[in-house]
C-alpha cells in the first residue's frame, strides 16, 4: 500500500483541472505539464508545479513519453494520471512508468495491449462469454467461404478490411446477390489502400446504440460496475450529449449487461476505472465492441448518479486500496445528461474555431456541473480537441435533467468563438430525442448528412 | 390544481437566480423586479421579464409591497416567490397576494403571522408537544415569583426584556444569589430603553447546537422532514458554515426531532417549504427555538443530501401539487457543507465592503456547487446584505465534504473587494471543527471576541 504525494497530470485541458482537484482534495501535490500554447491555461495556475515541456504540437509535448518521464523523475512523483487521450491508452508509456517505479493510474501495461488489439480484444472476450458481433473470427480466405459465413451470419454483413481505416475497403453487403462483386471490390481496395488484400465480416448492426458501463477494479481482483451510460448521440463518432442511465435497457438487460461487463474486466485481470462498450441493436441484442482502458470524457454522469467519484477511486486503487464500495452499495439516484461543448463552427462543417473567448458566463445552481479550463478572455489554442466545456446536469429523472440542460444551454454565453451549442439544442429539444428514441445515426440524420 | 405559466420574484441576488433556474426548469416564465442599484445584476439579465421599481433603498424596491404588487398585477403573473428576507415572512404581503387571487410560494398568512409572534409560537408548540426551552410563559409579576421560576428551571437562567433587542434589559443569572439584584436591574434597564418594564425569564443554555430540520407539506396536509441541518458555525448570529446532515446527532434523537419538526408544522396547518429550528443543548436536549416559514438560504445542503430540489417543491405545492415524494423515499446521500462568502473586511470588524469585482474566478467541478448573482466587473451595492455567494460541496462523507470546501476556497479568486474567505478557511481547518466538536460560540471565540 502506497501513499502518494505527489502526483503529475500527463494532460491539458477540463480533465487536467479535474484530476488537479481530486487530488487537492487528497492532499496530494500536482505537478502540471504544458505545451507554450498552454501557458495560460487553468490546469497550469491550478497546479502545485508546473512545467513546460515543449511546443504546441502534441507530439512534441503531451505526446512526449520520455520527456514526460523525466520531468515526473525529476520531481520526484509518485505516480502519473495520463487523463484521457494522448498517452492514456499508451502501453508503451505504461510499461515505462511501471520500469521506471512511478504507479501508472490505470491499468497494467498488458490489460492495455490487449485490449487495444482489437482481434485480440474480440477473441479473449468470446472466450469468456462476452456476446460479440457475430463474425469471422479472422480473415476470410476466398469467396466460398464468404458465402457460408454470411449464410451463417445473416444478412446485412459488413466486410472490413483488416488494415482498414476511413471507410476503405469496406462493403455493406445486403444480401446474397450482392456479396461476389463487393467481395472483390472490397479485396480490391484494400488491396489498393493498404497493400493488403485481406479482409474479414461481421453482422452489420442497422440500427444501434451505444450503451456502455463503467468498470472499477483494485488490484485484489474485486470488480464493479457502475451501472450505464447510453452514447448513441453522436456526430462523426465523436459523442456529443451522454447520459447515466440509458433509457433504452429493461432492467433484466441492464443487468445482463453489467455482468458482462464485469466477466470481460475480469478476463484480462483488469484493475483501475474503465469502460467497456457495448452495441445494442434494435432487437435488445447486446454485442462488445471494445473495452477502453481509461477514464473517459463522459465519467461525471456516473458520478453525479452513484456519487462515486471516479478520479479518486483510481487514485486510491493505483496506491493499492480496495474499493471503496461493493457492487451492492451501487445504486443510482436520479438521471444525467452531458453536452460537450466544442468550439466549432457550424456554418463550416463543424471545423474547429480557435480565438480568444471574450464574454463568458457558465451556467451554474442546483444540479448544473461544470468542468472547464476555460475563462474569461482564454485562447483557444489550434493544436487540441475542441471540447471547451462540459456541462453535466442531474435531475430526478430524465425529462428533469433534459429541462435542466436545455435551461442551462440558454444561460451559457460564450462570445468570442463558434460553438456547437445551436446544434446540442436542437437535439435536446428534438421530440426523438426526449421520447429516446434514437440510434447512432440520429444526428447524422437530423443535420442533413444522410 | 392550477398552472403557473409566470412567476414574478420579489427578490434579488443568487437566491432570485436561484428561482429563475427553477422556474426555466419547469417552463414557468419568469419577471424579476430590481431597484436601480441593481440594475446590471444577473438576476435581471436571466428573467425573461425585468421591471425597475424604485431605488436602491429596501424600502423603495424588494421593500415595497404596493409596487411590487401593482407589477405583479399588471405582468399578469400567477404567482411571487418571496425568497428569503425582504417580504418573504411578512403576513400582510402574503394576505395582500390572497386578496389578489395571485399565489403566495409560501405558507398562508395566518402561518406567517403565528409563527412570527415568538410568544404565539412558543404556545403553539408547548401545546403540541414540541419541546420549548423552559420559562415563564408570559411575564414575571415580582420578584417572590422570579425566585420560585428559577428555582423551577434550574439556575442558570435569563432574564430577558419583553420589547427587547440589543442584549438591552437582559441579564444571565447563575444562582440564587445574583437573582435579586439582576431582576431589578433587568427590570430598569427595560424601563429605560424601551419605556416597559415587563420581563420574562428562559433555562439559559450554556453551550448549544443550532439544529434546524428541513420541512415540506401540501395543501393537503402531507407533511414531511428532509432530516437536519446544523448551523452553529455564526458571527454575531449571521450563520456563516451550514451543513446537513448535523455530525452531533444520534440516529434515535435525529428521528424524535423530525418527528416533532413534523409535529410543529401540522400544528399550525402548515404548507409550502419552512425550517423549524431547535437549540441542542450539550446533554443533547433539544429545544424549540423558531419556525422559518420560508426558503432558507442553506437549503442547498438539504438538496445536495436528499436530490429533492426545494424551490421546485415550493412551486409545486403552491400549484396545489401533491408533495412528489413520502417520508419513506427521503433519503440521505453524502455530506454537504454551505460557506457563505461574503463581502466583508475582516480587518475593519467585518464591516460590508461594496465595490467593484475584478478578477473572478469561482471554483466548480464535482460535488462543488456555486449559486451567485456576481460575475467579474460586477459592483457590490451598498444597499444589501453582503453575501456574494455560496459555495456548497457534497463528499461522500464529512471528511471528504471538508476537504472539497478547502480546495474550493482555495481555488476562490475574488479581486477588488475584500472577504470573509480568510475566516472560513480558518474554521474549517480547526481540529474543533473537523472533530464536529463545536457550538453557536465556536467563531466567537475564534476570533477572540468572547
Amino acid at each position: 500500500m502506497s501513499s502518494f504525494q505527489r502526483i503529475l497530470i500527463a494532460n491539458r485541458g477540463e480533465i487536467a483541472v479535474r484530476i488537479i482537484r481530486a487530488c487537492r482534495e487528497m492532499n496530494i501535490e500536482t505537478v502540471a505539464v504544458y505545451s507554450t500554447a498552454d501557458k495560460e491555461s487553468l490546469h497550469v495556475a491550478l497546479a502545485d508545479y508546473s512545467i513546460c515541456i515543449g511546443s504546441g504540437s502534441p507530439r512534441d509535448s503531451y505526446l512526449h513519453l520520455e520527456r514526460i518521464m523525466s520531468t515526473a523523475v525529476s520531481l520526484g512523483v509518485d505516480a502519473i494520471h495520463p487523463g484521457y487521450g494522448f498517452l492514456s491508452e499508451n502501453s508503451r508509456f505504461a510499461k515505462m512508468c511501471e520500469e521506471c517505479g512511478i504507479a501508472f493510474i490505470g491499468p497494467s501495461s498488458d490489460a492495455i495491449l490487449n485490449m487495444g488489439n482489437k482481434s485480440t480484444a474480440r477473441e479473449l472476450m468470446k472466450n469468456s462469454g462476452v456476446p460479440v458481433i457475430p463474425g469471422s473470427d479472422g480473415l476470410i480466405r476466398d469467396l466460398e467461404q464468404a458465402y457460408e459465413l454470411a449464410e451463417g451470419i445473416g444478412f446485412p454483413v459488413i466486410i472490413k478490411a483488416s488494415m482498414g481505416g476511413g471507410g476503405k475497403g469496406m462493403r455493406i453487403v445486403h444480401n446474397r446477390d450482392e456479396l461476389a462483386s463487393f467481395f472483390h471490390q472490397a479485396k480490391t481496395e484494400a488491396q489498393n489502400a493498404f497493400g493488403d488484400a485481406s479482409i474479414y465480416m461481421e453482422k452489420y448492426i442497422t440500427s444501434s446504440r451505444h450503451v456502455e458501463f463503467q468498470i472499477l477494479a483494485d488490484k485484489a481482483g474485486n470488480t464493479i460496475h457502475l451501472f450505464d451510460r447510453e452514447c448513441s448521440i453522436q456526430r462523426n463518432n465523436q459523442k456529443m450529449i451522454e447520459e447515466a442511465p440509458s433509457s433504452c435497457l429493461e432492467e433484466e438487460k441492464r443487468r445482463q449487461m453489467g455482468e458482462s461487463a464485469v466477466l470481460a474486466a475480469k478476463a484480462i485481470g483488469y484493475y483501475s476505472a474503465g469502460t467497456v462498450e457495448f452495441l445494442v441493436d434494435e432487437d435488445h441484442n447486446y454485442y462488445f465492441i471494445e473495452m477502453n482502458t481509461r477514464i473517459q470524457v463522459e465519467h461525471p454522469t456516473t458520478e453525479l448518479v452513484t456519487g462515486v467519484d471516479l478520479i479518486k477511486e483510481q487514485i486510491r486503487i493505483a496506491q493499492g486500496h480496495s474499493l471503496s464500495l461493493t457492487q451492492d452499495q451501487v445504486c443510482i439516484r436520479g438521471h444525467a445528461l452531458e453536452c460537450r461543448i466544442n468550439a466549432e463552427d457550424p456554418d463550416n462543417a463543424f471545423s474547429p474555431s480557435a480565438g480568444k473567448i471574450g464574454n463568458l458566463h457558465l451556467p451554474g445552481g442546483n444540479g448544473v456541473r461544470v468542468d472547464t479550463h476555460i475563462y474569461p478572455g482564454y485562447t483557444v489554442p489550434v493544436y487540441y480537441d475542441s471540447m471547451l466545456c462540459k456541462i453535466i446536469c442531474l435531475g430526478a429523472d430524465r425529462e428533469e435533467a433534459i429541462r435542466k440542460m436545455r435551461s442551462a444551454l440558454k444561460e451559457l454565453t460564450v462570445e468570442g468563438i463558434k460553438t456547437n451549442v445551436t446544434l446540442q439544442k436542437r437535439i435536446l429539444s428534438h421530440p426523438a430525442f426526449e421520447q429516446g428514441h434514437f440510434d447512432t445515426g440520429f444526428v447524422a440524420k437530423l443535420i442533413g448528412q444522410d
